[in-house]
Order: C-alpha cells, then sequence, then structure tokens
C-alpha cells in the first residue's frame, strides 16, 4: 500500500452547534477542571491559519480567535482559556464556526466535572469547503 | 486568508435518529436537569425559518414545532420545554427532523441526571439538502 | 417555506465500528439496565425492510436480524434483546452494518451502568448509498 | 430486498481530532482501565492493510503503526496497548489519521475511570477517499 501520510485530510470550513463551559469543577487541577476543547488536526505539510468565530443566543458574535497550527501537528484548544479579543463567558450557550486556509479535521469534546464525577461527550464537527 | 465568517454554513434538512427525554433528575436548577437540547447554528445573514417533527414508535409524529433565528444566533432547544402544538412526552423514545429555509448546523446533547452524577452525550446530526 | 415532512431523509447502508454490551449492571429496571441501542428513523411514508448484520474480533458475522418500520415511525432497537438468529454474547466487541430498501437515519447509543452511576455515550453512524 | 451485505462499506482514509489517554484509573480490570479505542469494521471480503499516524503538538507524529484485518472482522484497538514503533504516551494530546487499502469505517471511543464513575464518549471519524 502506497502511503499518503504527509497529505492533508479534512475540510476548510467546520462548525459546531453546541457550546456551553459550565462555571464549576470539581477537582483542583487543570485536567479535571471543566472545559470544552475543540481539537484540530493540521496532518499536512503547510502551516494552517485558524479563525474561530463565536455566536451566541442574544448578542452579536465573538471573535475572530487567531490561530496558527504547524504542519504536522494536532492542536487541543481550550474554550475557557481564550483571552483575546474577550474570554468566553462561562454558563452559556453558544455556536462556533472554525475556519482554516488549508484542510484541517475539528472534533469537539466536553469535560464536565459540575458533580463529583466527571462526564464526557464529543463528535467530529459538521465541515464543508 | 479571506475570511467567510458571515457566509451560512450548514445544511436544510436534519435528522436525529436518538431521542429520550428521562423522567426523573438529580438537582434543582435547570441546569441540571435531565435534559435534551437540539442546538441549531444560523451563521448567515439571513434569519432562519426551523420546523421540526417528532416521530414516535406508537404514533403519528407530533409538531410541526416552529422557531425562528435570527442571523448569526445560535439556539439551543430544550426539548423538555417545547409546548405547542404538545409537550413531548417522557421517558418516551422519538427521533426528529428537523427543516430550515436557510443552511444551519444542527447538534444533539442529552444532559441525564437520573443518578446521582450526571450523564452527558452529543452528536452531529445527520444532514442533507 | 414549502415543508418536506414526509419525504423520506437518510440514506440505505448504515455502519457503526463500535459495539459492546456490557455484562453488568447497576439499578433493576429495563430503564437501567447497561445496553446498546441503534435508534433508526424512517421518516419517510413506505415501510423500511432492515437487516442487521453483526461483524466480530474472531468469529463470523451473526445475523441479519431483520425488522420492518412503519412509515413515519422510529425504532430503537436495544441490541441486548436480539434473539434470533442469536442473541449478541455480552462482554464482546461487535461492530454492524444496517441495510434499508428505503432511506434511513441511524444513531448508536450506549448506556453503561456498570458502575454505580450511569455514564453514556451516542453518535450519528456512517451511511453510503 | 437484495442483500449486499458482504460489500466493503467507508473510506480510505479517516482521521479523529481528539486523543487523550488518562493516566490514572479506578477499577483493577483491563475493562474498567481507563482507555481509547479506535473501532475498525472491514466488512468487505479483502484483508484490509491498516496504517495508523499519531500527530502530537509539539513533536514529529509517530507511527506508523500497523495491523491487518481479516474480511468481514472487526477490530477495536486499544491506544493504550500499542508497543510498536513506539507507545502512546499518556495524559498527552493527540490526534489521528487512519489509512486503508479497502474501505473501512472507524469510530472513536473513550472510557474514562480516572474518577471513581466512568464516563463515556464516542463519535465517528471524519472520513474521505
Amino acid at each position: 500500500m502506497e502511503s499518503s501520510f504527509g497529505r492533508a485530510i479534512g475540510k476548510k470550513r467546520w462548525a459546531l452547534a453546541e457550546g456551553y463551559i459550565p462555571a464549576e469543577s470539581h477537582g483542583n487541577s487543570r485536567e479535571m477542571t471543566s472545559h470544552e476543547a475543540i481539537c484540530i488536526l493540521n496532518a499536512g505539510s503547510q502551516k494552517a491559519n485558524i479563525q474561530l468565530l463565536i455566536y451566541f443566543t442574544n448578542r452579536d458574535p465573538a471573535g475572530p480567535y487567531k490561530f496558527v497550527i504547524d504542519p504536522k501537528r494536532s492542536l487541543h484548544l481550550r474554550m475557557n482559556e481564550l483571552k483575546l479579543p474577550e474570554p468566553i463567558p462561562l454558563a452559556t450557550e453558544y455556536s462556533s464556526v472554525i475556519e482554516s486556509d488549508v484542510p484541517v479535521v475539528i472534533q469537539h469534546t466536553r469535560l464536565d466535572s459540575r458533580q463529583a464525577e466527571n462526564a464526557l461527550m464529543t463528535t467530529i464537527g459538521y465541515a464543508e469547503d
């Protein structure tokens, strides 16, 4: 089998309709703090310039948040650590659109530790070119 | 990179095969009540007119439930708060079809707090035009 | 908006790569017994004839399991309640292929109550025609 | 309905953007150890030669990890049991690309038992040919 590793995989526009950062956590560590992550894979051989926009129920979108991902690298973006242009408010429903200048793959994960035991959820995003 | 933020993303017909609102909850707040949400992103610059139909195992479908989502807005629809044309029965298996007159993105999430600790699940819906 | 409710949605061939029915449960009720469900939506106006095949690691596939879903109905199939041609063994890894003669939508869910608190996971299946 | 069971289903290139093997577990058994699995279905009548590459945040990719899946068989690959060319480090964020010479279907699952109660998440992967 001829390998195509190193070839890019994915699409340039992604959306996640669900978003919510719980305001509370059990556990002290960064690892067990309630969080949402947008995981982005740039499997190709070119740098990925990423822009993220956050949509809300009752106000204009926040962003764009900008990131660069090196070739053949993965970025696990913690939504509760975004600072500029503004932090994402806690306990607030949102949606996301992610755009890249090269193909990437996007997966959404939430770790919820509001109660004593953590809960997990994940999904691949919706993609189009 | 030329940004296409503001351009719509998504499709006009979506389906979710799984649906179930647990009849019981632990915790008093709206936040921790067992619920299912259909999260809808309207990223484009036109209003989205949404119609939702609920399919059951043993009876005719309920709905349509109707919603309007403003441009560049997100709606997190709580299935257990729907009233008209009828509430969705608790502890009953169902499926959903969501139609929009403009492209939207749909994600399904359940928070289950029947036991002391909550459980979470999510998935992007199935889409076609 | 002209509604297309009543039109079928989905595809005719689906696959789920993950499958596993835990051998143990906490809780007595059918509701809280560890289980996997394949949820199938037949939104169209024709009966769906469904065939399910189960793939294992070390033996030939089981099935086909056969089901009929009436028009505009949803079926939440509990994998641990299948009997013919043979029950699915517990605590055994498997994958599924689902075929239909009309378009359907398929979502996979597991409720795991092996420990005191339940865990949940779900995903839309992989589809092609 | 003419059955196409035995026909392959799926695609040849898959990606999962999220990956993380928790460093700790509650419970002694292999069954309840925190783990990530990549589940692969080879429903067709030809052997599948699989190559897996793991992408990180700060270093070059690991792999390829190589596997063969017999026709009409399922493989539930435990990421924490990979040995060659190198084990996947625990508590480290990663992404995966999976390539096959025949169509396969891929689903990603995590069982997290860091706390007393386990959490579960799953998603179908992103696919292209």
